[in-house]
């Protein structure tokens, strides 16, 4: 592997990252604030790495700038302007007041044209910037519910008023009505399930844009959450329907719109009762879609086709079932030099691996393996006959760019195999954009040629935070409570770290699924939180359990049917590494989490009263009972089916055993943890008679937006001021 | 006066109750908790002075007890049996598991006849307890929503189901539903305009129980506000309806059943729309019905008479206006002795005072004058044409029995002068228990014969803080802001109280209209949590200032659509008292309030930053356009009438200038001080960065009921003890 430019080599783990050794004398250290810490903060902007704004048109690398668009030469990194947003107005015969105001949003989609695709005054347009003039353009008003265009039709879809619509690529055509029975009861187009099952959208153009598959969700039957919205002159409640676990839950099914024929199907799944309708797929030629079907217990998975135009079942081509549960999050995808072949991401060996497929649904191969888990694919290089993916292959808490090829399993390592990448392909997948991260590496840009493995370095960042008290940030390992895990942790001491000094502790904790703490991106992915502690004194640590993510189905299944509770024992092993530690003072062992972390709080300072003398949770999870069915009964079952373990991971009943000081913290309007589950652990603790305090953000949901987040973090940071210092 | 036993005389005013001086040396003195102190803790009974439960038959006084009813003879005190539970159930063939277990709730409604009104296994029974069996009964089933039973007919009318009904007193005769359209929009025969104007109840059986007078509430028009309750399985909406601040009210009228016909007519008033109608009165002849009608402005009220038969208006009798309110809250009475003559209550000349009409409306006297109030009227002395009173005149804090003749106005003292009486008077007026306490006495009963004046010493409860570390009571006067007028406050300080040491001082505060917080009752009627505070080793006051009830009109219009402001520079003045004294930490001053006192709590500490370190605010009003018509617009009139006076109180803009520490705490489901309030003020303060505390008892209203007021004054404690201490 050449490297052009970038030389500095930083080990991955285990590593104390070191301020400056010496303050210079001209200039005194600067404090931080949450103002520059949090991303809610008015200086936030320039207290965090920069990063370049960049896109492919083809294999030919753009920059957006409000104001330009540069070409950039692949390999010396050299940029000319490619046009302005000034040409633009000129071309459009826009006026100062009334125009383009910035590029930010420019779309280069078409690889082998010069067209830019851009939003114009409530229009899609598309304008060819060698030719200087308008080639196409199409309204774009009424799309806030939803939106789907589709580039080689130039056809749109929409949700306005909760109804779906087709907008013809054909300026002249009026939009077409499909629905008239969509409410807040039946929703259509848009993201279904709670948004599990790696779904976020309903939309679903086929490859050429003349067919549209959307969901159609039937809430009716869902039970409504009261939501009282406080801001109208008098408060009126706006309640959301939300599924708890073990109650009824919605119908889902998938419609099919044919714009040759103006006609809608509906796919004939059967009964949508209790069954989840995940990861919509097209064949490359339109006639078929591809789902990816659970059933409510979430241990019994197919993929199915549909004929596109009749809607008939066509067959079942897969069938993954799991003592515990299956949780797909991918779609399939065809490989794009083979119609008749499709990959499919799947955990069933233990890690998240790739798997070809011929189109029958006959498994060909399993193209990696390895006790490592495939993070995302990135793309295809069809000359290659390859997959470009990330993965933890170097490292746990890494994430790094390889290809595979699909035919040997042979991979190769496009990065410079630290840190934390996020790459983006160019069309043909032979370029990549390698944006990364590393422990001391705030973020750099490299442009990488994956024919020649050629690294040009584009950007460095500079430090944000040179010239301000840094706090030492180190990273390493505890065994799990079962004696062989390794779990990862990170530690952030104060810039002015006296070892034979007794510091007070704050453990942050998550420790659900779907997410992990410590990884090796800048200053082990540090939140700004941890170093305004360091600055106020404290010690953070924090450590990723077992049942969070990227390492492995076992390790996240630990949990199963009794969340908190393998949680908690792992939090304990990092507990007492903190113990064995001289310099912490296990007199003053504080917590804070959020949501699912909230949860871990709660649990772990009634489960060990006499470890943790300060509590904050936010927006905890009491009782999986009051958690939606999604989520909840993939880990949990249901309520009716799984009582000991709801009434063994239910906070209800420790409320009498609080001991320390603790501040539970929720959006008033919370319908991710509905507030009824801290609520009714508040009327616990009354009626037990401990004294938990409470704060409520009006009007916020799950999590506190913008600048509340700084009163939010001065609230927190407040809290252990008081009480642990 | 002839006082035959007790002795004591207690100076009302300016005098400082010690503890016993040296505790015993055999018994070290107690502490108290809130379990002793809070009236919901769990031996609250035992802490509170002791009292009889004694009843009027005729003019003989009979004490219930659970098991036994005795009659007392009112010279010697000497009691006798008159019958007990055993009895009754063996007369009425009762078992051990079914029938009656206790006579507290008896009643001698008849009194020249021997008979005891019960409640006997689901029926109102009438019992001869001479003749030693039952004489009449009736069903009492389905009466919760609302009932009134007349002596005279014995005939019942109830709400069931939001529906009114007729009950005869023949126990053989079916109900009648008289009706159908009742709903919790459609409110029947209950409390209307939110139980302002003394309003309680909704049934107004004619003297002779034949004819019912009731209310009926339209409240369709008015605004639901959201009310989340957060114990089913899954939280449901139930609102409350609840008219705010210039928003549109509900629609009163008053039915008439006639119990002869079996019909009903309505009052023919007018259009109800923005009128209250209050204060129902029947003629004695049961011809006629009264009201004291007020206009939406409530600065107009006329007394007007409707014929009961027909509904038609008869005639206005009398008409009040003021330039700031009048606020009728007493029926008009009708002399016992004289049929066409009323009694009408009014502070037209600037205190609460009796007058005579006829009953065509002209005014005969002014019974009562003078710049004191009347309290309440007791009842009338047929032979002596006289009216029992309570009244302030003997001290604007105490409450004592006056003998007022009519002809003359000459007015006798029933009394000991001292405390605050709450007197019960028996049939023919002659007779009273007088039940009272004063600074130093916990509570005496004493009978009265209003004939001779003699006063017997019937009980004295022993001092139930008898061993106790009682703290040192004291009650005084300041000057208000206004320069001249006299306000009165309460000290309580540490039983160890050290003059040379300086303690935190915290302010409790209500400070709204309708109540006072210091009379000359037991220990200046100190709240508990003042005790329980002096034994943490703080000093607490409270004053009463203008705006506050009992001492005439202009004390209390003196906040006349500016509420909060002239009650601050009272306030003020009370700190600048307690800044005069050297043992008062000015450092070290907080503030508490619940309600209008929340209110005050939060603009003191917001208006005087300096001044107040912490607060705690319970159920406050922030701004008044969020409390509810008819108490609001008394004194704020609309929000449209009165923007600048809206904009001055509120607290909205005031949570940028929070600098002290604050906890607001509220009853989440407060259908009075609804949490819109509060919420709205802790969003002010999250946009201004300030940083309130915050704590909700879910289930709860307005105030905390039962054991979790223990833990809510726990929890206010605590705070102090955090922040103040």
């Amino acid at each position: 592997m050449k490297i052009k430019h970038f030389a500095g080599v930083v080990a991955a783990a285990l590593l104390t990252l070191g301020t400056p050794a010496v303050a210079q004398e001209t200039a005194p250290m600067k404090e931080f604030t949450l103002e520059d810490l949090n991303f809610g903060g008015t200086n936030y902007r320039n207290m965090i790495p920069q990063s370049r704004r960049l896109t492919w048109w083809g294999d030919q690398l753009v920059r957006l700038e409000a104001k330009e668009c540069y070409l950039v030469d692949k390999k010396t990194g050299k940029e000319t302007v490619l046009f302005t947003v000034d040409n633009v107005n000129e071309w459009m015969g826009g006026t100062p007041d009334k125009g383009l105001r910035s590029l930010s949003g420019a779309r280069f989609l078409y690889a082998d044209q010069p067209l830019v695709l851009l939003n114009y005054v409530g229009e899609r347009c598309l304008i060819d910037f060698e030719q200087k003039k308008l080639v196409w353009h199409q309204s774009s008003a009424d799309e806030r519910q939803a939106s789907a265009f589709n580039t080689v039709s130039r056809h749109t879809a929409y949700v306005s008023g909760d109804q779906l619509y087709f907008r013809s690529a054909d300026f002249d055509k009026s939009d077409i009505q499909l629905t008239t029975d969509g409410s807040r009861e039946i929703v259509y187009g848009q993201s279904v399930h709670r948004n599990e099952f790696g779904i976020h959208d309903g939309l679903f153009w086929s490859p050429d844009g003349m067919r549209l598959a959307f969901y159609r969700m039937d809430q009716s039957m869902v039970a409504d959450y009261p939501q009282v919205n406080l801001f109208p002159r008098i408060a009126e409640n706006e309640p959301d329907k939300y599924p708890m676990a073990g109650e009824t839950s919605h119908k889902v099914t998938v419609g099919v719109y044919d714009v040759a024929t103006n006609k809608t199907i509906y796919l004939k799944a059967g009964d949508p009762t209790d069954r989840y309708f995940t990861n919509v797929a097209w064949s490359p030629d339109a006639k078929t879609i591809y789902m990816l079907e659970l059933n409510r217990d979430q241990n019994d998975c197919r993929l199915v086709s549909y004929d596109a135009v009749t809607g008939d079942r066509i067959a079942e081509l897969y069938r993954e079932t799991d003592a515990k549960y299956v949780e797909p999050q991918n779609p399939i995808q065809f490989l794009p030099w083979d119609a008749n072949k499709f990959i499919l991401q799947s955990q069933k060996d233990g890690y998240n691996h790739l798997y070809l497929f011929d189109k029958n649904g006959k498994e060909l191969r399993q193209i990696t393996e390895g006790d490592w888990v495939v993070l995302s694919v990135v793309g295809f290089n069809t000359k290659n006959k390859s997959i470009i993916i990330t993965s933890n292959e170097c490292n746990p808490i890494q994430c790094n760019t390889w290809e595979v090829n699909v035919n040997t399993g042979k991979r190769t390592l496009l990065d410079n195999g630290e840190g934390w990448h996020t790459p983006s392909l160019s069309a043909s997948g032979r370029y990549l954009v390698d944006s990364y991260q590393a422990p001391e590496v705030p973020r750099n840009i490299e442009i990488t040629d994956a024919k020649t493995l050629r690294r040009t370095v584009y950007f460095e960042s500079p430090n944000p935070w040179e010239g301000y008290k840094v706090p030492q940030f180190s990273c390493g390992t505890v065994k799990a409570a079962d004696g062989t895990t390794d779990l990862y942790w990170r530690m952030v001491k104060p810039a002015d770290f006296d070892e034979t000094k007794k510091y007070p502790t704050v453990i942050y904790v998550y420790g659900g699924p779907h997410a992990h703490n410590v990884d090796a991106r800048w200053n082990y992915a540090s939140r700004s939180w941890e170093t305004y502690m360091a600055q106020k004194g404290y010690i953070t640590f924090i450590l990723d359990n077992r049942g969070s993510e990227n390492r492995g189905k076992e390790f996240e299944q630990a949990t199963f049917r009794q969340l908190g509770q393998q949680e908690m024992l792992d939090q304990m092993c990092g507990v007492e590494y903190l113990k064995s530690l001289p310099y912490v003072d296990a007199d003053r062992i504080g917590v804070h989490g959020w949501s699912y972390g909230g949860f871990m709080t709660i649990s772990l300072i009634t489960n060990y009263p006499e470890v943790f003398k300060v509590g904050v949770a936010g927006g905890p999870v009491i009782d999986w009972k009051w958690y939606e069915v999604m989520y909840g009964e993939r880990y949990m079952d249901t309520p009716q089916d799984n009582p000991e373990g709801y009434a063994k991971c239910s906070l209800l009943p420790m409320a009498k055993n609080l001991k320390g000081k603790l501040q539970i913290i929720t959006g008033y309007n919370d319908s991710t943890v509905v507030p009824q589950h801290c609520l009714m652990f508040i009327e616990e603790c009354i009626k037990a008679g401990t004294q938990p305090d409470f704060f409520a953000y009006p009007g916020e949901g799950h999590n506190m937006m913008g600048h509340k987040s700084v009163h939010l973090h001065e609230r927190i940071t407040q809290y252990f001021e008081d009480y642990l210092k």
